[in-house]
């Protein structure tokens, strides 16, 4: 619980003291006895996966946190610019600052000892505040290096003396057919994504690390989801995206070991060694023109996906997770699931063999002139390399949904492994 | 719980199968086996004040929900210009539908029978179905009038024949000092405020019921709220606004039933008749320069608010709910609350008493050109009389936070009051 009085709204201490009876936290299966104004139904539907407030990830490991971690409710992402005085130095004080932070924000304490109201009258305060008496809410924040960092992309200079560092695969992402990039939602040297149950906690933990980047790094764009789109666990139920359609049933999960390590981290034996354990992040800002597909026919809407809207079952049979059958055809010999569904074209086999763990938000960010609304899928993939996204994405050119979709913004990150106490982020790149 | 097969993240069927035991809802008091996944730190937690997923709030009644009903933890506002083609019986026949969708979303329905996937495969769904297996989630629809519906305002016709009927006090608030408004975050012949428990389901109200108005009304502007800013209830904890402060600590709450008569409802008295039972709604969008908020010392962002930012108890002493002491001085003879702080001038004691229903909510809606956070406060409130809004607003052109804020939106509304079961939102204003 971060300092204060403990007067956050989901932490609050004033509605805790209605509690009639306490007990220790992490007693599974004990009676509770429910008080004050919850009720069972209460109880029940958070002991039906309604994600714990008080839960907190370590920030330290082999991997760092929000990649393979049960993708929470809320996201702020943020790409920054290093700022054209920072130099190697400030790069890797930049980085030491935000690893501290972050190491205590993820446990829920404040930025800084000392924290929103327990420094000095006369100075300004070390935390901001807004996450005063909330807990940790299940925040990871993830930390990823751009091209830029290496000298790579328009107009970047080796500043930083990494030049030779830089994973060959690291570079701007291709252009693909329909892009429709805007240039000040694109690209970044550095980035943050902040996730957690509640989305003033992530917000609180991009603004202040955002300040703490004050003079050394600057905010280049940021996007907040309000709804995750994918599940990285078998123990969560499959969200919706804006289409209406389950998504994320088909992903990569954390307890798949094997795919995980085949698909999703960088090995020890891959190119370069310093970021073994680490990951590339892929992340699009995909526009959905939500208006025209509600005009969309319901099979058709089924056939652009090859699941039905419902479940979620592939058009081939069955029900969410199995498997679809491409080969499968109907009444009339014509494939159930047409070749140019979205899972056909984005499934391994339609890929040699490639996955990626998928990890993707809603957004809505008001509406344009005509009154559409700017809502769609912020896409973020992690994968051990960025050509699996390229494959995939260039597969999807084929794609029906393509129709009812605009890629506007773009970024590709290299995510360095995860470190141990007393380490910083990407310390491995320095050594 | 909405059609579909349950599979919503926050209601989903596949979690709730992993429950070891079922309790009938409602049972307040009785003991609940935490089983699977849960621990009882969740269900601590929760019965600390976590909202019920499966909470529904009646949709017909005296008044109108989602004024004083205990303010929801996220917000979808919605701002909407009429068609130029709409005429009276075009207007009533399009709030004769919102009020038939608003009824069933509410109650965790599907916005029309048939729903997402339950009509033909041959027309497009009658629900967008991103909200299938989400419960009711707590959300209100609250339905409002803008000045140029009654022929007032920019520009504005008595396309509908209800210029006499115009509330008096219902036209474009007058310019404040300091106004920076925008013109596409402003006005608005009708707006729909609704409130959720969980976005995704305060989000999937506005886009079903902005599709319904196709071709009869248009979105205008539109924003989204992650966080509370306000307490509409003394059973909840204050939440914090994003310059870190508890914000609604001396609103009305909805147990003052005297000060929520005097101060909110129009009255049976009041003119017109036809808004008896309703209330003015102000919404402003407030964008906060937190970058230079946040270089602000302590003791002064204190002094600015007159409140201290860890318990927000008033400076003149005491706590939380403490009533500030104006005539308070220090040792040096110096008011403790400086006459120009924030709570000295919003005040009743310096407004004549007026008091009004704060029901704001935080925003960021990403970043500007120079790195800074899109962020602030959607600030709402709901009073008996425009006037009272205007005379606080005015009162606080004196106040030290302007300098850290900057109102970009703004539109006034006149929300009927509740209706029965078979009538429709406004109905009143056409009889
Ligand atoms: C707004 C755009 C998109 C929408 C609405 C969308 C929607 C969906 C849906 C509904 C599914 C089926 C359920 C599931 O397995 O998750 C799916 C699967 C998938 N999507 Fe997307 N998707 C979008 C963009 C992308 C992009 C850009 C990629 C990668 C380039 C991608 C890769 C995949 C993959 C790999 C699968 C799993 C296929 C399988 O193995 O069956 N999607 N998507
Ligand atoms: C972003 C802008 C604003 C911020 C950050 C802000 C913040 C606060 C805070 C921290 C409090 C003290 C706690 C409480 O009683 O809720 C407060 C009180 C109050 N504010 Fe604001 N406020 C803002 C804008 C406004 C506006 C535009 C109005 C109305 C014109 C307003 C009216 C009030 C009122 C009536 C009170 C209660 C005063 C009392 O009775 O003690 N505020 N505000």
């Amino acid at each position: 619980m971060r300092g204060g009085d403990g007067g956050g709204p989901e932490g609050g201490g004033v509605s805790r003291r209605q509690l009639l009876g306490l007990f220790g936290a992490g007693a599974a299966g004990a009676a509770v006895g429910a008080a004050g104004g919850a009720s069972v139904a209460t109880a029940l539907a958070n002991a039906a996966g309604a994600p714990d407030p008080a839960r907190a990830y370590a920030f330290h490991g082999a991997h760092q946190a929000g990649i393979t971690t049960p993708a929470q409710d809320r996201l702020h992402f943020a790409a920054f610019d290093t700022d054209p005085s920072l130099d190697r130095d400030g790069l890797i004080g930049l980085l030491t600052d935000w690893t501290n932070a972050a190491a205590r924000l993820t446990q829920g304490l404040e930025v800084e000892e000392g924290g929103a109201v327990g420094g000095s009258d006369y100075a300004p305060p070390a935390d901001t505040g807004e996450a005063q008496g909330l807990p940790a809410s299940g925040l990871t924040i993830t930390f990823g290096f751009g091209p830029g960092v290496f000298g790579a992309g328009d107009g970047a200079s080796d500043r930083f003396g990494l030049a030779a560092r830089r994973p060959p695969l690291l570079e701007p992402l291709p252009r693909f057919q329909g892009d429709a990039l805007v240039p000040e939602l694109t690209g970044g040297d550095l980035c943050i994504q902040a996730c957690a149950d509640d989305p003033q906690v992530a917000v609180h933990a991009i603004r202040n690390l955002s300040r703490i980047a004050f003079g050394r790094a600057t905010l280049r764009w940021s996007q907040l989801g309000f709804g995750r789109t994918s599940s990285t666990s078998t123990a969560q139920a499959t969200p919706r995206n804006l289409f209406g359609f389950k998504d994320g049933t088909a992903n990569v999960k954390s307890e798949e070991q094997a795919a995980v390590d085949e698909h999703v981290w960088v090995a020890a034996s891959d190119e370069p060694s310093w970021l073994a354990g680490g990951s590339y992040l892929v992340a699009r800002r995909i526009r959905m023109i939500i208006e025209n597909w509600d005009r969309v026919q319901l099979g058709e809407q089924e056939q652009l996906v090859g699941r039905s809207k419902g479940a979620g079952a592939p058009l081939s049979g069955g029900t969410e997770f199995t498997e679809p059958d491409f080969a499968a055809e109907g009444p009339t010999g014509a494939p159930l699931i047409a070749p140019t569904a979205h899972v056909a074209l984005a499934h391994p086999s339609a890929n040699g063999g490639t996955r990626m763990l998928r990890r993707g938000y809603n957004f809505v960010d008001g509406n344009d002139e005509l009154g559409r609304l700017d809502a769609g899928l912020f896409f973020l993939s992690y994968q051990r390399s960025p050509q699996q996204f390229i494959d995939v994405q260039r597969s999807l050119a084929a794609d029906g949904l393509n129709e009812y979709l605009k890629h506007v913004g773009s970024a590709v990150f290299a995510v360095p492994g995860g470190i141990a106490e007393g380490e910083f982020v990407g310390q491995a790149l320095f050594a």
